[in-house]
């Protein structure tokens, strides 16, 4: 049969990453391509025990169906938390428990956009949500990154060129993938221009908690008195991904359509897991946020200082990190990227991420690479470091 | 701020069970309006065991990201049990697993359908669908329910009128709400219906393995030589609606697209409940299969015996069922379906779902309302069937 594909899916591909990370998985190869937490980064023995309490006390509310709106107690505890401790969410505001935060990018498309409208996007970004955009058919702008966050003029502009933009989607912390974090002034400007045009902006924080340097800055979402901003979060960087358990907090309109998509997706999110987020919150969360910060402070300074060592006398500039799972790495000019990371691939049994498969435009160019440093250990780190310093001195001398 | 809503969101409102269910719930009404497993029919410890083993055994693999396709023993137990005991699924198809078989649905409307597009629908069906398909804005058309499965005439005339029609969706086995099962010629009908006017055919069978008196029919995904049918499953009724998995056995090419939907929509289903569902299937799923059945040929048979005491006297008329959750008993000729159900629940504390909730045509009158009769316990059913009988006496006499 000769298959009759949406508009939006029809020239849609695979993540490229999750592509990589499946013929990666498994063989010789050092990978700096995935943006998994660390195995280390498990409490595993906490959600045990916690499971096994759950599922002997109370095994019918685990396994029976659930509100679409989430499990009443997390909801109520990510409510507290976020407004305690960040100031996020208000009164005129609600909160949805999702399969991840990437149902928040689906559900916030779904109840805003129809296919055409506008959602101006950070420039590279996020390859997941991206292709979420996409699949309904949207129309993507990109604003291009600077080393404080999106370029605002190139933001004003494309509020000004179009009238059908439905939201801004931003990642103002350790974005993904250049790990930069956006500036409060920036912060206040983008607020402010959404504002003014009457567009609403959805503040995806998966990386918030994961800083190690430097100081937090208050999210967008705390200045939000004009019911203007959704904010995404999730469970997967500080407890655990395979999990699928993330929240928006957003205002009670926006929140009660999403609650209508998300009976359509799925029902709801799966309950044991929101039962585990709800209990482990309830724990020693902030103990265990501080031993992430340690780990991750130590994986991203030996980074570094592999990266100072093996590429950047080659040439190669990388954005210094504070947080957050990658460092973003530019070629030297005239560099062929991809090349680059195919020969990684294949001579030197090392993948990274080519830069391409963050641009908001499918078929721009890059000359850079993404690299984690959360899922390989210490030793993968410093072999894979030094295989791509081969690389890079190969391609482009020493 | 004044929203701007998608043209499929904008005007649909919550499942008008669910919103039933979210003040049922912990009062002191008697439910007839869920659509939930019996308590009773949840293997606890043998879960509690299983998650036990996984969590002390192989915390990892339960806790960080997966693939987007599936746990690969799920996938792989899946393929084999559908197609040795069911012959469902062959050469050229693929098995996605998914949030529920609610996301299913989701995965084919978004890879198939643009707005407008049409989707044919058995006229009444079960809500949770209708709406996904309205959320995206695509056309819904109707097909009337008859004893034996939706009415070939007017399939026929529908696929001849319209010629965007994407998909036919169908649930053949104790469909909801109405309990009816398709029979074998017209399932054949379908099939060929579909096939020469080039139209997907969308097979949702929750129910199919609670069949407790007749004989099963084959899925019409058996007779698929030309990868027009994808086979939606799923472990709620089965297992445990908690867990959020089903699945799909469709043409590999649309399983590949749906795979990239759901990429966007959620990355990949909770991989505890995958690993839990994998497990509990490897284990005597046919001796569980067969204690449902049991379990539910008494409630069924209880509910039909109370139907035909307490509303078949005042005139109220029902489809025995032979298998599923649910049993669609219509009011005598000129009866205030509306007025029934709310005094129902307001007068006589009982719950049930008015039959308009299900009518592809959401302003449709309807005469019709659906019980369910899992959740209940026996002494409940007793006691609110007695109810509904006062009800019945005090507005159709008896």
């Amino acid at each position: 049969m000769d298959y009759h594909f949406s508009d939006g899916l029809r020239d849609l591909s695979p993540s490229a990453i999750r592509e990589i990370l499946k013929y990666a998985s498994g063989s010789d190869i050092i990978s700096f391509a995935a943006g998994n937490p660390s195995p280390e980064a498990f409490p595993v023995d906490v959600v045990a025990d916690i499971s096994d309490k759950i599922l002997r006390d109370r095994p019918i509310d685990a396994l029976q169906y659930s509100i679409t709106e989430g499990y009443a107690p997390l909801r109520a505890n990510v409510e507290k938390r976020m407004k305690e401790v960040y100031g996020v969410g208000g009164d005129g505001d609600a909160v949805l428990i999702t399969a991840g935060a990437q149902q928040v990018m689906s559900l916030m498309t779904k109840t805003l956009c129809n296919p055409g409208d506008v959602i101006i996007a950070e420039d590279p970004s996020f390859i997941g949500s991206l292709n979420m955009f996409r699949s309904l058919n949207t129309k993507l702008v990109g604003v291009p990154m600077e080393a404080d966050g999106m370029d605002m003029n190139a933001l004003e502009a494309a509020l000004n060129k179009y009238d059908n933009v439905r939201f801004i989607y931003t990642i103002p912390n350790f974005q993904n993938p250049t790990g930069v974090t956006m500036s409060m002034a920036k912060r206040e400007k983008l607020y402010a221009l959404a504002k003014a045009h009457g567009v609403m902006i959805l503040e995806d924080n998966p990386y918030g908690d994961l800083r190690f340097a430097g100081e937090d800055l208050p999210a967008i979402k705390t200045m939000d008195k004009d019911g203007i901003v959704t904010y995404a979060g999730s469970f997967s960087k500080v407890l655990s991904p395979g999990l699928r358990v993330g929240y928006a907090i957003g205002p009670a309109a926006v929140i009660a359509k999403m609650t209508v998509a998300k009976q359509g997706e799925d029902v709801h999110t799966n309950i044991w897991a929101q039962m585990i987020s709800d209990e482990f919150m309830a724990g020693d969360f902030d103990a265990h946020l501080a031993y992430l910060r340690e780990l991750y402070r130590g994986k991203a300074e030996l980074m570094m200082a592999l990266i100072e060592k093996e590429l950047v006398p080659a040439g190669i500039q990388y954005y210094p990190v504070e947080g957050g799972l990658f460092v973003w790495c530019k070629l030297p000019e005239g560099a062929n990227m991809k090349e680059f990371c195919t020969r990684a691939v294949k001579e030197k049994k090392v993948a990274v991420v080519p830069g391409n498969a963050f641009t908001v435009d499918e078929h721009a160019e890059s000359d850079s690479i993404r690299l984690n440093y959360s899922t390989p250990t210490d030793e993968q780190m410093i072999e894979g470091m030094a295989r791509l310093g081969d690389l890079a001195r190969e391609m482009f001398g020493a």
